[in-house]
């Protein structure tokens, strides 16, 4: 049996919520991510060795850091007799509503998976990539570690009890999604906060249409249906005052032709979704207004049927 | 042109909420239903001349009866210049929780429409049958009509600004829905009112994801899915006590095999969804613990893709 030495694995970023599936739906984006490189090590346990790009100031301590306390839960449990150290390539900014913490957690379990003699499928890695992930925001949410673990627009819920659930949900052909990072910081912890613990009834019954709606919509094509339904009336009417600008930017896509508009995850980026004929339109009009209010962005457009997490290179 | 003096039309019964679709969601039942007969009159306008079958004290007021007010409506828009009565045949008990309201007013569309020299399609007359169940529940509630006009498992909803949404939703192949019809009554109005006014987020999301749950489960068929996701945690807690031995004629049912049961639309009848081999045994199962609680009740074993409303004979 050949042995790894050390295997370098990518995981993209994502897009949270998706506007109608608060904390149980995500989709995979396939313009950035975070990379991590695990390596054998005659050391026992794991330890975090490294970390670069374009977030420097991580904790190393593991059981603090995403990728370190992932791959700790994973080797508690498969007790594969050496240990490993993880060394983060972080390509997506903190704060951003990008689904950071969640790639980083996924890369790590993807890459330490390969070093095992017998690694494990991605519904093995699910609930490790989990674990990790819930460093950074206090407790379990699924919608981003499923993203960027398996790729496009995903399903997950983490029920209790051992009920993780995680579903594939169809995306319609021809749609992308155009993502606009404002260069400020949003703590998922402190987005958290700024929700009431209360929906008042007529709300959450309005969300569930708009989540249905949207979900048939996926299944069948129906445009127009997607439209009238992708719609946050949960999570963005309490969240939007965080981001400067948010009720011009979203206006400014939805003139532009998107589909829908609403914060990716916890903010402060944005995600509109839209047919590929119009993306590139929207993605300007968005930055424009941004830019008008001297706030600097990054703007990307990529699928929404984006590809997950992968090996890209093995030593063995 | 033909005209068409009368028409007759059968509306099925059918369960509401669905368990995880809280006012959105609601399937047709192949097992009874409400009939009316529109006859074309020579008097302008529309009246109501009989109500007969299981429920014979309904207003025949024509704007407090459901099956009046949606012809009405309908009538108002149309101006065809003639009238119509309405003979309404109730074979829906009241206040049964089987959209027997619904059931009315969509006959009465379906059979009031043959007689137009135009008429039109279904699509068309949900409006008009949406306008006339909103007498009965005191406000427009789509999912029992919507199930009762277009047959099957149907999202619907009603959200204002003239978005009136509704989609099929595929039923796996296998399934049967058994319903219990306990002798009590509860009123919907009532079980509005023991609804609280707002819902924790925790539960809200549940709540959505159990919808999720089951609207991915009916595209992929995923049974295991449909089980753990069809479970109704935002209203089910708030009604069950309205029905005498709610919770030991689920768990009869659960035991039996089901894969979900709750409250078909306000109660007091119980659905369950199950697999077809097991039906009949949690028919018997169920309604065995309605009756060791000296509570009568009537069972059906139904399609849930049942068949919607239809023209059952008309007079040139």
């Amino acid at each position: 049996m050949s042995i790894r030495r050390s295997a370098r694995a990518f995981a993209p970023a994502s897009v949270g919520n998706v506007g109608v599936g608060f904390d149980i739906l995500g989709h995979a984006l396939d313009a950035v991510g975070d990379v991590v490189v695990a390596s054998r090590s005659d050391m026992p346990g794991v330890s975090v060795t490294d970390i670069s790009g374009v977030v420097a100031d991580l904790p190393t301590i593991v059981e603090r850091n995403t990728a370190g306390r992932a791959v700790q839960s994973m080797w508690d449990d498969m007790q594969p007799g050496f240990g490993v150290t993880l060394a983060i390539e972080k390509g997506i900014p903190l704060g951003s509503g990008m689904g950071g913490s969640a790639a980083s957690a996924v890369a790590a379990v993807v890459a330490a998976n390969a070093l095992l003699p017998e690694p494990i499928d991605l519904d093995g890695l699910f609930p490790y990539a989990l674990i990790g992930e819930a460093v950074a925001s206090g407790s379990v949410h699924a919608d981003n570690v499923a993203a960027s673990l398996f790729g496009g627009l995903v399903y997950a819920y983490a029920a209790g009890d051992g009920d993780v659930r995680n579903a594939r949900v169809p995306v319609p052909a021809g749609l992308q999604c155009v993502l606009v990072h404002p260069h400020c910081e949003i703590q998922t912890r402190d987005a958290r906060l700024a929700l009431n613990a209360d929906v008042a009834l007529p709300i959450a019954v309005e969300h569930s249409a708009n989540l249905a709606g949207v979900m048939l919509a996926c299944h069948s094509g129906d445009l127009e249906l997607l439209r009238r339904s992708l719609r946050d009336v949960l999570v963005e009417p309490q969240r939007a005052h965080l981001v400067p600008g948010f009720a011009k930017v979203k206006q400014a896509a939805l003139a532009a032709g998107a589909l829908g508009c609403s914060l990716s995850g916890s903010g402060p980026s944005l995600f509109a979704w839209a047919e590929t004929t119009f993306a590139r339109d929207i993605a300007t009009a968005m930055s424009r207004v941004f830019a008008s209010d001297k706030m600097a962005c990054d703007v990307w457009v990529s699928a929404i049927d984006a590809p997950g997490a992968r090996l890209t290179e093995q030593v063995e």
